[in-house]
């Protein structure tokens, strides 16, 4: 076997098989590579596309990429606060992921990548050498809906210590994401990992299910807290997820060890089934919830009929928001009526606007309030 | 608030926030969608775009796809055999995977979707409603390598029956793949799930690692079987991932329950950790395994040192392959050396070429045989 033929195998093996050809040699192209300064260079191969630029959420404009000889367009960024950031590339108009990064962005609508500036610290969504927690791929019946697929946490020791019983955050996703973006962007098993191991979170189960009532309702419905997605969400939630969970896992049934929270439309789902059934949720945290104002009254009618009883039943009702956020202000309106009927709430008002990086940080403030 | 307010913060939810604006309204686009004939329509938004075509892994060619009013490219197949592919869009040259459809290819090197073409009857690796096993997310620890992803299914009842132990098979991914390959595309949970539910395969623990040694060896070091990789990658395997999963899970710790298989580059891992080591795997299956005949006596040193040992332990040495599989030649040449030290093995030839359609049904193959 000639040194040729042996080269065309490799070729063949590394774009992974398949039966189309790829014969041009494609130059290595390593994206993104952070910079010890904190600095990105994102790359794309695209000898003949015209105008590439990059849509990163750690810049305000999308960046102009320029391209070399060899058809590989780069730019390399300032410094970047560390955290982290969604990006993608944009190729004469089209919105592409990297495809030199297996971090992907889990989501219905787009594509995009993820990257991570650690800078000279961890994060506390960083992976380190800590204990860490499993997250597992499980699926539940509905009868309604059929086969549906949630992504469960447990924390460290949940394997080891048959007899222990733990809380359950139920943990709701965006508008256009699935069951895997708050463990891939969200890195909610990760946070929890370090939380816990610095003291500071009390091991618990996290519950983080596909808030889509697909295929009942079809993907394209709107927002997650389009009122009919709601009610089919709700039937399976209240129906199957919850029995399924409390079956399958060493959970403590009451209300005092349940929390929900959820981001966006997710958000939103959570008011709803969590604010008004205070008797099951004490804990209730809306990171950027997806409300409008002319639903206040009809999305939160059980939680308002009492709401002495709802105040009391909580013990923490939770809302952070970026001051950037298109829902800045429908929050702040929600918590005008909050305060009319008396009913008490914890709020976070951050830089920014209606992002990952947002939300990361309320997961990290919020879990360390529950189940204590 | 009024209606229009609410649009724009809908479009807003809808892509997933942010602080990139997406002013365009854009068409809703459904891709894939398949029809009752098994035909599929692909679909793909790009209203700039030249040129755009559909790479699909059941065309021998691409296919030509044209574009609407709405900048909405589109291409209808023919009837696809039931199966299920990867397939990626090149628009003006650039090789882009479908927005609209979840289902994701995790490579390191390039980016497609995958569809499914169920057909009339639901095929081995169609998700049913049966018991489910779990598919597991965990790391483990590696002095040199750090922290290590794996990625471990546990067969339905684990849970449930704590006493029970279980075989084990190791099922490695190939080159540019990762640790969630085998699962996302391979379907290797859903296979077992249906051959289990319908007692053809015992209930086995997979276990699915991260095939590169990497940070040491870098993600550009040609296949995984490279020499320098196969090294760093046994240490790990056999010092910190085998004691992990034996410590952590519920195993039959001897050779005659434990299996090891893989694809490709993780074809030839599996025949120079596997056959080489038949003292601790009873059963070695490669799936279009990557080997060079200039590499024969040194990457099976061991194995052949004591042809009729090897042949002894092992109770099954299984190599798939497709006929039109540019590693085919090679293959059959190995199987001439097996031949001449009268070491036994179980092949198949099948159609088609390097492909995950192939691997899928290997797999469906050998996992009855393993464990009996």
């Amino acid at each position: 076997m000639n040194s040729l033929k042996n080269i065309t195998i490799l070729i063949i093996m590394s774009v992974g098989g398949g039966c189309i050809a790829q014969p041009t040699p494609r130059p290595n192209v390593v994206s993104p590579e952070v910079h010890a300064d904190n600095s990105v260079t994102f790359r794309f191969y695209a000898p003949k596309a015209n105008d590439v630029k990059l849509n990163g959420q750690f810049e305000k404009a999308a960046l102009t990429m320029t391209k070399d000889q060899q058809g590989v367009w780069s730019v390399k960024t300032s410094p970047i606060k560390p955290d982290m950031y969604p990006y993608s590339f944009s190729v004469d108009g089209v919105s592409v992921a990297d495809p030199n990064n297996t971090a992907i962005f889990p989501n219905e609508g787009f594509q995009n990548s993820v990257v991570e500036v650690t800078g000279s610290t961890p994060l506390v969504h960083t992976l380190q050498n800590v204990p860490h927690g499993t997250v597992s791929y499980r699926y539940y019946q509905s009868p309604e809906l059929g086969t549906r697929p949630v992504v469960i946490y447990t924390p460290q020791g949940y394997e080891t210590n048959p007899k222990a019983s733990y809380p359950v955050l139920y943990l709701l996703h965006g508008t256009t994401d699935t069951e895997e973006t708050w463990t891939k962007v969200g890195r909610a098993n990760i946070i929890l990992d370090n939380l816990i191991a610095q003291g500071k979170a009390k091991p618990m189960i996290i519950v983080m299910p596909y808030g889509r009532a697909y295929p009942v309702i079809s993907k394209s419905s709107g927002s997650l807290r389009n009122w009919d997605n709601l009610q089919e969400f709700k039937k399976d939630f209240f129906g199957n997820l919850m029995p399924f969970v409390e079956k399958n896992y060493r959970t403590i049934n009451n209300k005092d060890n349940r929390a929900i929270a959820g981001f966006s439309g997710g958000g939103g789902t959570t008011m709803y089934f969590g604010f008004n059934n205070s008797d099951k949720f004490a804990y209730v945290c809306g990171f950027a919830p997806g409300m409008l104002k002319n639903e206040f009254d009809r999305n939160n009618e059980a939680a308002f009929k009492d709401p002495a009883k709802t105040d009391k039943n909580l013990k923490l009702l939770w809302i952070g928001v970026g001051k950037e956020d298109p829902l800045y202000t429908v929050n702040q309106e929600f918590m005008q009526v909050l305060d009319q009927k008396k009913i008490k709430y914890e709020s976070l008002f951050t830089e920014g606007g209606h992002t990952w990086m947002n939300v990361k940080h309320y997961l990290s403030v919020v879990a360390p309030k529950l189940f204590k």
